[in-house]
């Protein structure tokens, strides 16, 4: 399944990926999604969302134990954020399978569209509309950096704009546990391929808007300058020290001027901001610091979104740690639909596979072989006990 | 002439005109050229670097006068600075037949290729490469932000890359009298609608490129981070510093970001630095404090263009003055096509027409229609000076 994948969306000049929300690239895994799915005999579902389902037994009498994650990238992104969870998935279905094992409750793999958010700007786009979260009016109108909108690239895609919460799919969830590439250093250092999540940091995304008098680069004095690169200067600097301060990250991680000149001095720069934190008090500390800092400077500071710390399940932690043997348990810097999905009501956890450098959302993202395999068969345990019995 | 050039390369968003090198806009203004001149019964011919020149008279027996600018544009710039040197040459030829002139030598108007260096980073290139300024394979391999190179974009346009110093398009040229907008407030100052140019600045456009590892904004902590935006930041302040402690001007007005996503720090920070001052020991002051700068950030700092003091022809720019009864002298900090070629050793002076904001590459650059029309009348009034005489 992997080298089926390996070339979708791969940008050549980096060995990164570029699988934005309802590009070309997204309708090529989509495609293989549904492929893997038929050819295991699994029922394939859409929901209102484009979030794809596909069923091992009939959820709409009895709901199921699902498990998944996402399929697309951020920009030059590596090949395990996303895609090991639901390769991990249909892998989990065969191993079960050739073990003979019959779940007694249906077992569900989905592929949650946009949930890095790359193309529009809110992460977890697909599982977000599917809970209610997020505001279809409001999805609809973000738009990517060419100015199409979420509703203009959904009809390019040829899907309906019809979009928001889906009782009947949310119906068929029992619980859900989504297996992802760890990204961080922390089961390298506790020496184990696999973990449990216990919890996921508050996370906000903020868009400054730093407004200048686009003028000329040659001719016009500095002090009659209106020049917002100063001020975006200031909160890239401004950001790294709140976070050291209030033991939180923050990240300027993107930007767009205009009109991006050599010889002209921007008439607007507009920076994103990244802040997450494991306490709420301190990430709202940071978030208060640069929004003060971008009204100063004449500009305005906006959530694009802003999660709340999630907390797993405790059952179902102890349900999953248990089946694995007491494996290590980490908390993660990083959001995911699995977090929206709990923060939705629904009993959800996570599994994470080591990854040797610690690095993600990069070319350089990387899992072993084994421990991939390991992860799979972590993941194939908890599902058997979680589908063993009907409840 | 000006409202047929209005809504060429317009962008709606912004009321800015996006003319860049090569592409379509462009093409649309360079055939506006070729009609202008073709109904005025002027000879056009194209220059090996696709400069456009329209001759009344027969430039190859005897050299001529030659008028006129560019009509490309910087990102969202303004419609004046380029088009109205342009306009103002037809205009001014027109006025001279209205009054029955009847010069004595050729009068070339020309309309010079990628001035602002919008596409490829290098200013005046069409100037510099006629004048054999810019090496042909340095120019066809430079690209653009999509990139692609000028080599590609010249195919793409049908034009021939065989380009460089072209020596019969330069014998015909005797002298050259550049109209421009004024792009600062001299003149308002001064209370006058037309100054004659003394000299320009020296200006070096330098790349910094800053390079970074790409990891994820929530799982990577501060101390593990190679975050090139830190860099930027402190560039940033240092350049304007830097500019106030030695007399010049410096502008980070462009930047790009890989990957640019709001999640990941970035692989790597590209940003452009324009530099410029009275003085040419004062420019490369700030620009060694930035080389040195980005050296220390593990980066490189490259010039993409230097070029020293341009004096005009003094002979040349007595005679403009006299022509037009002393009107005031300014030096600018912008760079022209009459510099290149003045560098080059041809009798080259300028004429600016009073900016009353000052703003220029904005769509808020302006000049009054009275102080056009002024600078048409004082541009009619030189040729006809300098043209009275075949000598």
């Amino acid at each position: 399944m992997w080298a089926e994948l390996a070339d979708v969306g791969r940008n050549p000049a980096t060995g990164g990926y570029r699988r934005f929300a309802w590009t070309r690239a997204d309708h090529d895994l989509r495609e293989w999604f549904t492929a893997a799915a038929v050819s295991r005999g699994l029922d394939v579902t859409v929901d209102r969302c484009g979030n794809q389902w596909a069923w091992w037994g009939e959820p709409d009498t009895v709901p199921g134990v699902v498990t998944g994650s996402h399929l697309d990238s951020v920009p030059d992104g590596g090949a395990f954020d996303g895609p090991l969870g639901v390769v991990s998935a249909f892998a989990a279905v065969d191993a079960l399978r050739d073990k003979g094992f019959m779940p007694a409750r249906p077992l569900g793999v989905v592929n949650f569209c946009d949930e890095e958010g790359a193309r529009f700007g809110i992460a977890c786009a697909g599982s977000r509309l599917l809970t209610g979260a997020l505001a279809p009016e409001r999805a609809l109108a973000l738009s990517d950096v060419d100015g199409v909108t979420m509703a203009g690239a959904l009809a390019t895609a040829g899907r309906s704009t019809d979009i928001g919460r889906d009782e009947q799919a949310l119906r068929r969830v029992a619980t859900f546990v989504e297996l992802h590439v760890e990204q961080g250093r922390g089961l390298v250092e506790l020496d184990a391929p696999v973990a449990v999540a216990s919890a996921i940091w508050p996370h906000g995304r903020y868009r400054a808007e730093l407004p200048g008098q686009a003028n000329h680069a040659g001719t016009t004095r500095l002090e009659d300058r209106v020049d917002p690169t100063l001020a975006y200067a200031r909160l890239i600097l401004a950001a790294r020290r709140s976070a050291q301060t209030h033991g939180a990250v923050a990240t300027c991680g993107k930007v767009r001027f205009a009109p991006n000149g050599v010889n002209a001095i921007p008439s607007l720069v507009t920076a994103w901001v990244d802040v997450r934190a494991p306490a709420g008090d301190d990430a709202r500390a940071v978030i208060a610091e640069l929004a003060a800092l971008s009204e100063q400077a004449g500009g305005t500071f906006t959530e694009e979104s802003l999660t709340g710390a999630t907390t797993f399940d405790t059952e179902l932690r102890r349900r999953l740690a248990a089946a694995l043997g007491e494996p290590p348990v980490l908390a993660t810097g990083a959001g995911h639909d699995a977090g929206i999905l709990a923060a939705a009501g629904f009993p959800a956890g996570m599994l994470f596979v080591r990854n040797p450098t610690g690095v993600s959302h990069s070319p350089a993202e990387f899992a072993e072989r084994d421990d991939c395999l390991a992860g799979v068969t972590a993941l194939a345990a908890v599902l058997a006990d979680l589908t063993r019995t009907p409840e």
